[in-house]
């Protein structure tokens, strides 16, 4: 291979020189100079892929597969997400010996495949009877070195501490003589604890993140202000390795970022799509900085005294002039939608599962499910069942059937009338002299539902539960009924966001792909005569912000009220809330989209008697 | 008040004054000496009570009453158990502001109600950002000192650091110059950590623990077994508060202890029910046992060098002589039995029900459920219904009818033969050419759930799930069908101790309160012609034997296979248990019986690729 150097390099040497000395004055700890190379330039490759949980073979196949193009395209260095070889969170895996045991075996075979390419790989290490969310250096055919992640979220859906113990010293690796620290996820995120130690005490020019980090709306927005403060406060270059995919209800969104020294965004990875991001860095622009800035903390405010240093040389190939792509912004509307069909498809997919199936009432949550359904899974694999009762509109079935065909999903129409005429005769004599009330109401939903399950087992489609995050929250919706399904894509969509994603949809489409009359309809369950949602819920832009409030921000009744809102509302609201927890408790997963989801983000008790909302 | 002084308490006080000198000599840390002081004994109540998730008032109103009672008996202190005034676990309550504002005004007018005797409480203190799970010490309407929990359970059903920051100094009170260690559940479990501190660093003299420890089989003699060891350990008193009580999943089965310093146990509460347990101790025996015995480790093994210290007196009220009390030993049945029984209680009433409601089906799952129900809410709450279809056998419903007259519980009888015929013309077109398979199986139990549900929603019953773990963990059970339920009180016990359940209770009774006929018909879910479970499964007790492996101790099939079972069968039912864990995230809550309970003990993700069993 050519030993191709770029003219340039000369001039960088010299900076280089003086950096080293500028560095000695500015850190307070001493650590080994920088030795005067002339190649201040590497060639990075972020693995920005798709594993499965627990997956331990077809994860193998990927990063080899991926290891071998990066190694084609010349790269010094290929990173892959957090835990890649067990996919993430592996949760209670990790506690089988066999599990550990095994992922182990899969890390010495992908090591044998690695030449002089450092690659970074997420594993489980195990330290006596200690587990530790690990990243490997491997090269050369060796485990080089092993960094274990330092800071453990245990909070949101995180149960870190559960598994593993923090790592207690953070690692800077020398490649070819750039510095470059090696950290895992929520590492990045702690101020003044594994990045500044790195930056301060090893001296690190490129801070290295292999993340798994789940999308919430806006999130990808404070990730790039995030690590935009980190770099400049560290005058280092961050290169951002993020997960993508969907796994239960979370998803990864990738979104992988490098960001300069100076803060600017100088690549960005897809959005909910695997890429192989390559990059040519040079840390030229970081020793320059460091001999101006300062570094805006001193070794006494930090966590760390010191880091592990390891010193690995590759060939040396020259990486070629560093480029800067300016990423496409994301509107709301966009982000959501492109998580819910990243989660949607991978559920389905990764469970074996090509089709699926739910009723279509004519109401707009399950018309978004089905054009959710069909851009996700294409719209052959989607099948629909409009099961109509005494109390369907006309214009139920109709709207089902018009977007059907403007999707081109497979509809299937059952009327539910006899059956249901038939259970009420059962009970006839039981319920002799009682009104009809929501027992009535709730069976013909659970008729419907046990009709999408008899055609899930017939067919082996998977069956989606169409409600929103609105519905759940408050319980208006039927357990056993419209809550049947092995996922919810709308779970944690709340209603009003559910206008916006099928306006948004149209938009995208040119014309009314989801018809105008199911968007401009009154929401109604369509369970008794005339019956609409605000017959018992407040207005649903009301109902949301309410619930913003009260689940999401946490936040009392009296403070909710003063800030404008009805108290008889706010306290109707919170109480439906709480009594519906059991609910919520035997509901399908579902994406993740909000910054507090219903699932593991949100561990309510049951039995609860708090009353001081 | 008489100042009544017992007679031999000048003899003892010569060996305190020798204790002093010999406490000195065998602590490696300087304290404070012990005042020389006439009296040993002290009477203290250990406050095993039932309190609720969130019911600030309630458990206030509680907390109150037995303060009282404990007044009232001429008690030195009063113990409650641990987060006393929240209940246990208050999970993400705690993370909402008003909710631990609101608890700690309870802690203010608890501390006001009291005179001078000690009362230790359990409460949610916050310091800057953090929060602590702490005992408050109040005494003559102040709160005299706070102490924060340092182990914090992070495994199992335990979440305590996604909410809590850990103590960092134990805590010694002297009362009356009587020393007494004060921590909070698993800080005594920890060895070298709390209990040793506080005895060695505090010369506690009594280790008082103020705990939520929950139920599991033979959990009772492992508590035992550990406040043995840390009695004889510490040369102490242990005297033990548990929480008693239902909460969802979980029961606190109370058996509190007070274990004198040779390991003897003097002292058990009640199980499963609420008891005041008053005690008078004498602390000679420690100070005797202190002066030939040394302390088995010293302070370099410890991970704390002091203890905080806090003085408080009460009036010269001298306690009675220390009697022993040698507890009844229960078996396993009635161990799980009543674990049962006050889970099942306590998750109705504590959720505002009276009633419940299920479908017998003439098999011995159901009739265990009905047994439980009647004895733990009185058969006249038990409502339940036979819905026999063409595949029920006749002895199906002739058993249950003989079932609920022996129990004395409310039958109802509704075949479901016509509308099952009616679902199969409705979906005749759609399965034409298909064989009848599970789609026609589950659609009977779907329908049996739809009418459990019906009288649910009509009549306020709560809803029972009967089915086992044995099918729960094969996934041999209908969603949506006969995992209808509010609650499943058979989650977590296996088929075979469903078996010897039933049994027990039938000596108790002295007849076949369950009819023989259920005990001795082969299992079968009845919803094609002759169908039996064991068709589908291996035999009860070796897929009980293998589900232990699998799920309990989470072993490898191979590990399984060289324990001597067949590895077809072992690869079969891992499999089976892997593919259900869907079905596991929709069911009803259930009470923990065994060490490894479906639910937030066993966190395993659904999407799960791993073949390496």
């Amino acid at each position: 291979m050519m030993n191709f150097r770029r003219q340039n390099e000369i001039v960088f040497s010299c900076q280089i020189a003086l950096n080293c000395v500028t560095l000695f004055t500015i850190f307070s700890q001493p650590f080994k100079p920088i030795k005067i190379k002339m190649n201040t330039t590497i060639r990075i490759a972020l693995a920005q892929i798709n594993t499965t949980v627990g997956d331990l073979d077809g994860n193998y196949e990927k990063i080899i597969r991926t290891l071998k193009t990066a190694r084609a395209e010349r790269c010094h260095l290929v990173a892959f997400p957090e835990l890649t070889i067990t996919g993430y969170p592996p949760e209670d895996l990790v506690l089988r010996r066999q599990f550990i045991q095994d992922q182990k075996k899969i890390l010495s075979a992908i090591a044998a495949q690695v030449d002089d390419i450092a690659c970074i790989v997420g594993f489980v290490d195990e330290s006596a009877e200690t587990l530790h969310n690990s990243a490997a250096v491997l090269q050369n055919g060796d485990i080089k070195a092993v960094y274990h992640k330092i800071e453990l979220p245990n909070y949101s859906v995180f149960d870190e501490e559960r598994y593993f113990a923090a790592g207690e010293k953070p690692l800077v690796i020398s490649l070819n003589d750039i510095l470059i620290g090696i950290s895992i996820c929520e590492d990045i995120w702690i101020p003044d604890s594994v990045a500044e130690a790195q930056a301060l005490h090893g001296g690190a020019e490129i801070l290295l993140n292999i993340s798994a980090s789940p999308f919430a709306v806006g999130k990808g927005r404070d990730r790039i202000e995030l690590l935009q403060k980190k770099a400049e406060k560290t005058a280092a270059i961050v290169a951002y390795d993020n997960l993508v995919g969907g796994q239960d209800e979370l998803v990864f969104d990738g979104q992988s970022l490098i960001i300069g020294p100076d803060g600017e965004v100088w690549r960005q990875g897809a959005a909910f799509a695997e890429e192989l991001i390559i990059h040519d860095l040079d840390v030229a622009t970081v020793r320059r900085r460091r001999r101006t800035v300062r570094l805006p903390y001193a070794a006494s405010d930090l966590k760390f005294r010191s880091c592990e240093r390891v010193k690995l040389a590759t060939e040396e190939r020259a990486a070629g002039v560093p480029q800067k792509i300016t990423p496409v912004e994301m509107t709301l509307e966009e982000e959501i939608y492109g998580a819910i069909i990243l989660g949607l498809r991978d559920y389905v997919h990764k469970n074996g599962f090509q089709q699926v199936v739910f009723g279509l009432s004519g109401g707009i949550d399950s018309a978004l499910v089905a054009t959710l359904a069909a851009d996700a899974l294409g719209p052959q694999n989607v099948n629909c069942i409009t099961m109509p009762s005494q109390h369907s509109s006309a214009g139920s079935v109709v709207d089902s059937i018009q977007l059907a065909e403007n999707l081109g999903i497979k509809m299937i129409n059952l009327s539910i009338t006899d059956i249901y005429r038939r259970y009420l005769e059962l009970l006839q004599e039981l319920f002799a002299g009682r009104e009809p009330d929501v027992a009535e109401e709730n069976l013909q939903a659970r008729i419907r539902g046990t009709i999408v399950m008899a055609l899930s087992n017939k067919f082996g489609w998977l069956p989606l539960a169409t409600g929103n995050k609105s519905e759940l929250s408050v319980g208006y919706c039927t357990i056993y009924g419209d809550m049947v399904g092995g996922f919810a894509p709308l779970k944690d969509v709340t209603k009003t966001m559910v206008y916006k994603l099928s306006n948004d949809r149209n938009a995208i489409a040119g014309f009314d792909l989801i018809p105008r009359s199911i968007i401009e309809k009154a929401p109604s369950a369509e369970l008794r005569p005339n019956q609409k949602d605000q017959d018992s819920l407040p207005p649903y832009d009301e109902l949301d912000a309410i619930l913003e409030l009260y689940v999401e921000k946490r936040q009392g009744v009296s403070s909710i009220v003063a800030q404008g809102y009805r108290a008889e509302t706010v306290q109707r609201v919170a109480r439906l809330v709480d009594l519906n927890e059991y609910k919520r408790r035997q509901a399908a997963p579902g994406v993740k989209i909000t910054h507090l989801a219903f699932g593991k983000d949100r561990r309510v008790p049951i039995t609860n008697h708090y009353k001081g909302r």
